[in-house]
């Protein structure tokens, strides 16, 4: 059996990307692929109790590099027990966010740790998506969005819009760096024309 | 104002170390010293919720990995929230546990991960402590005390005595390793004498 194919999608909180991969997923399901969605951080059981510490409670709660530590031990749990079983049985995995968001949001984003980010990667990660589609956004109206929702999860929506703009820039230098498998999508159309251009690049990449 | 001093226990579950960690803060405080005293995982409010996810549940609930990662993270918070700043302000730090125990729980007794552990601890931690007690027991004594409490933190007791018997043998090796910081005590006697000669290295070595 051929490994499966794993993709992920990035951007800024309120950028649309989950909508989105929940429409390539339910696309790549209608051709008959069998399509694992899941979502960071979290995506196994271990995770979201992670999950919990991270996205809930004051901004400062944690410094940016416990932060990326438990980002980290949050991915190695979902990788152990969700991302690699589903590949190697032949599934496609789709992610919402993997390891390029700790790139941006605490790599970038939050101070100078990036060098942190790639050695804890390399040490404990390793794997990188086949293809990676990140959702592009202007912040003022993400941030509308993301703060919108109310869903208890705003931890990172609180830390304010001039981070957000920081997260956006730094998600188009991701881009920059990994030209082969990142792909830029304007994110300020309606839902079903983004969703028709990520089913071109999927179906193009895949 | 000089930096504070930084004194670990470490030992296998049930070795009688948190007692040990207690009488030898007495002991201090009755000289008039200012005494923190604190413990791992934990010793601050962000590390003592990441220790509930450490030392409760199944056993094989985490991987070797994901725990060094998240006993990392735990570290971070306690040095940056607890001990950095009681140190800066003259005190002194008792913890009951703390690097020592990464290194022999999950890089030696769980596997060859001693060379992550090193790396995390020199990427993010740094710091060692000034003095190291290793309190020395027997593990069919230890285990038999440590289950007996029912705390609900019988995780890594739950692995059993081969563990215990792996874990001794590391805390062994450490002392070699570290001989000037780590001095090994034999917990087998009464508390009190101890507590003695605890005190007496305390004082020679501060």
């Amino acid at each position: 059996m051929t490994r499966g194919r794993f993709i992920t999608f990035e951007g800024i909180d309120g950028s649309g990307k989950s909508t989105q991969a929940r429409l390539l997923a339910a696309y790549l399901r209608s051709k008959g692929i069998e399509v694992v969605l899941t979502r960071e951080p979290g995506g196994s059981p271990g995770a979201e109790e992670i999950r919990r510490l991270l996205v809930e409670g004051n901004p400062d709660r944690w410094s940016a590099e416990t932060e990326i530590l438990l980002f980290t031990a949050a991915r190695r749990d979902h990788l152990e027990k969700t991302i690699r079983p589903a590949l190697e049985r032949g599934s496609t995995v789709i992610s919402d966010r993997f390891a390029d968001s700790t790139r941006v949001y605490q790599g970038a984003a939050r101070g100078e740790l990036r060098g942190l980010v790639d050695r804890l990667h390399e040490a404990v990660i390793g794997i990188e998506p086949d293809l990676t589609l990140i959702i592009d956004m202007d912040p003022s109206r993400a941030l509308e969005r993301g703060l919108a929702r109310k869903s208890g999860e705003d931890r990172f929506e609180e830390m304010g819009e001039g981070f957000q703009h920081r997260l956006r820039d730094g998600f188009h230098r991701l881009a920059q760096d990994f030209p082969g498998r990142c792909h830029l999508v304007d994110g300020q159309r309606d839902p079903d024309s983004i969703a028709a251009e990520v089913a071109r690049i999927a179906d193009a990449a895949l």
